[in-house]
């Protein structure tokens, strides 16, 4: 994913070359020429000292990638009488050490204090909660804590790495659930990739938590192990790949049907990619109103009567997508269709393709980095233009839902989350941008817009309690007077 | 464990009790009379409002627990004209909402930062730790976080409460952790008894956390549970029911003896509880140049012979240990002994017993919290006596150990944690008490003590340097200047 002629320079890939030279008239303006030259993007030029006749400077450079990174160095050590001394790259630095920690809520400084924190007073506690279950939700950290589970085997785009490789992606996320939505999030990387292993281990912590994230968990598996941990646990379990993705497409149709002014059950929708986001994607829209979908994987369309390259998760979807059961390529899916929705690779489709669909018509091309198209090639009958990268309009990001969707289910302590609940976030997300501001570059919230998580969380908690699925708390002792 | 006459008024059993009485002179003294001759111990009086005639105080008062609160509270609304409003539990108000939290340790606040902590940047880390797998320990937080893992079937002095009601203790061990050692430790409360399953669970959760405290899992399945662990596991498994105890009650006995002038292969130690933490005691001791342990039970001595009440951990104890196999009860085997461990249960021991052993002896009554003899009824050939309580000279606590131990294992990360390096730990312990102030009343630091988890945390990493189970960091890369 790191080198790719469509990635643009980004601070993703920042690294800072710390250069001396001689102090001379146009030196600098050579180095500089160089690394532009070379497309590298200079972000940031920094003196660091100047000692008799040389100069070290910290040139911070923007880089589409690795194999962009070393040319321009390599291209800078040949100037005459440049010395690169060192390199460093932000991104790394970064996570050093990891980037998340777990601290106390309040300080323990005296004995008092430890003796109520910790024994013997937490044994009161803990015979409390012994004798009067619920009162867990209260009286420990279970009531604002998710695990956030991965195996490692479908991490980004890549692939089965493992959980070790695996970290640094979760603890973003607990680090994004902090900051978004004040909730407590902690990794757990599982070193196993047997399915009824991983359900086992997340049955076995749950007491611990108010609710779980899945998190790149490889398909079919994480299909069935979602499905039996909704049965068995007590507690919501959220694949955010699946259903994350779902309810953020939805947010973006909702709102791209209102430009183009079509309705849900007149549209006809391709997608691209029957893996655990396209799934998800087609069952949310269907039970948005959308009655004709057609999925499309590597070896094309998925229709009732292909008899190769499924599993029963892509069977089951066909039987309910696909109305008129046609076969072929992804070209042959998107004639006449109204929404392509990508979730499968870089540069699968090209604007031929987009040309054949209807007028009005709306591309969410959301392989990431690099989109299925990139928005410079869409035609001129795609109205409305959505990727998952940052620097273009309209992105499409799973940090839309997930932060605001835990917060919501664990201010009602919510035993699950249902399908109403996941209509309802994505209706919020696409409500915080007024009709009067909406149109074709503006469809989608900004991830930093705190409107987001507030009216995510709201929705969520309201329809919890509407379908029964809340913890009601009427029956708990009043601590501030529970000896009375 | 509430109540028990032992039990003197503390602030783990705190209430404050808000009551409106007429504001005349007279009515405040009536209501500390009250509460005094029943034994509460006052703490604070504070105003809360003057309306009319009429006066509002919170009394906060040390109670010896729920029953003796209840009285106070029964005593003070049978008074004329007062009237009790609310009475509160600082302790509950204490654990409302959890006692830890997940933070990120930088905020994420802008696009560029989001980029570099959260994808693209973090695939670069990913893939970066997939290829080079030590560096998991650089570039996420396994280097300083370890799991604290119970299945809630030896609680405190509670027993088997189940793991909702473990959670409360291992989010105080967390604070703990972190207050005094900046070690990130989340609580994993498992919903599983059975031993396999629980050794699964725990090396599936593995990559992410650097060491394993295991906590409050009852004996014998404690002994298994650790021994495959460490066979298993790359990271240190570290039971403190056991070894955490075991260190502490070293430290003591190190100090205990520069007072009675004794040598460890001289003498006679008698260990009442052969269960996980007496069986550790009695290994460390051995370890240290112990000659002659008796264990005994609540069956009496365990020896070769018996053939009653054994499990397979205890029978392979009576193989090691007393030497003359001698058979009877706790009072046979302190005849003559010159040390007496308590990990056993309230007032097992009397004076008349104690007066049996040798002159110049040491008695550690550490069952909580009420100890095997309160230190009031220690005859005089007792010099050394400590208790695992904060209201008597000489606490033997588990809190002097543990936070330093993870700080020295996660320093050097360590592979595992040695008998070695378990001994350098309580001697460690000692040596932060100069010999010039070493007297019976001082024979171990208090938990505060900053030098403690100082001291143990070198000693635990340089012991593991020297035994070879640290690990190496000479082939990490400097990702100052990674790319060249």
């Amino acid at each position: 994913m790191n080198d790719n002629k469509n990635i643009k320079p980004g601070v993703a890939n920042s690294i800072t070359i710390r250069a001396q030279y001689p102090n001379i008239t146009g030196m600098l303006a050579k180095i500089i020429s160089t690394i532009s030259k070379n497309k590298g993007d200079m972000s940031a030029i920094d003196v660091v000292s100047i000692e008799g006749n040389n100069i070290t400077r910290d040139l911070t450079i923007n880089t589409s990638g690795d194999d962009h990174a070393d040319k321009i160095i390599e291209k800078l050590q040949k100037l005459e009488k440049v010395e690169i001394q060192n390199v460093s790259d932000q991104t790394f630095l970064m996570h050093l050490g990891g980037k998340i920690e777990v601290n106390s809520s309040f300080e323990i400084t005296t004995r008092d204090e430890m003796s109520k924190a910790y024994t013997p007073g937490v044994g009161r506690v803990s015979s409390y909660i012994n004798q009067t279950p619920e009162s867990v939700w209260s009286l420990t950290g279970k009531s604002n804590s998710i695990a956030v589970v991965t195996d490692g085997t479908a991490v980004l785009g890549l692939g089965d790495i493992g959980p070790e490789a695996a970290l640094p992606v979760m603890e973003g996320k607990a680090m994004i659930l902090k900051n978004f939505a004040n909730v407590n999030a902690w990794p757990i990387c599982l070193d196993t990739k047997d399915a009824d292993e991983i359900i086992d281990v997340i049955k076995y912590i749950a007491p611990g938590f108010g609710g779980i994230n899945l998190e790149d968990i490889s398909a079919p598996r994480c299909f069935y192990i979602e499905q039996r941990l909704k049965q068995e646990l007590d507690i919501p379990v959220f694949h955010d790949d699946q259903h994350g993705t779902a309810i953020v497409v939805l947010a973006a149709l909702i709102n791209s049907l209102k430009l183009v002014n079509k309705k849900p059950n007149e549209l006809k929708v391709v997608i691209a990619g029957v893996g655990a986001a396209g799934i998800a994607c087609g069952n949310i829209l269907m039970d948005y109103g959308v009655k004709n979908i057609i999925g499309v994987d590597s070896k094309g369309i998925v229709s009732k009567n292909r008899n190769y390259d499924n599993n029963i998760y892509k069977s089951n979807f066909a039987k309910i997508t696909n109305p008129e059961n046609i076969n072929g390529d992804l070209a042959k899916a998107l004639n006449k269709a109204d929404c392509f929705i990508g979730l499968a690779g870089p540069n699968l489709v090209s604007s031929e393709m987009l040309k054949k669909m209807n007028k009005n018509s709306i591309v969410f091309a959301l392989a990431n980095p690099v989109p299925e198209i990139m928005p410079e090639f869409v035609p001129n009958n795609i109205t409305v233009m959505a990727t998952g990268r940052s620097d273009y309009p309209n992105q499409v990001n799973n940090s839309l839902a997930f932060p605001g969707i835990f917060k919501g289910l664990l201010d009602v302590r919510a035993k699950t989350i249902s399908n109403g609940m996941k209509i309802s976030a994505a209706k919020a997300i696409s409500a915080v941008i007024p009709n009067k501001l909406l149109n074709p570059d503006f469809i989608i919230p900004s991830v930093f817009d705190k409107n987001v998580v507030e009216q995510v969380s709201k929705s969520i908690a309201s329809q919890a309690i509407k379908e029964g699925v809340s913890r009601k708390r009427k029956n708990e002792p009043n601590y501030y007077s529970f000896k009375n």
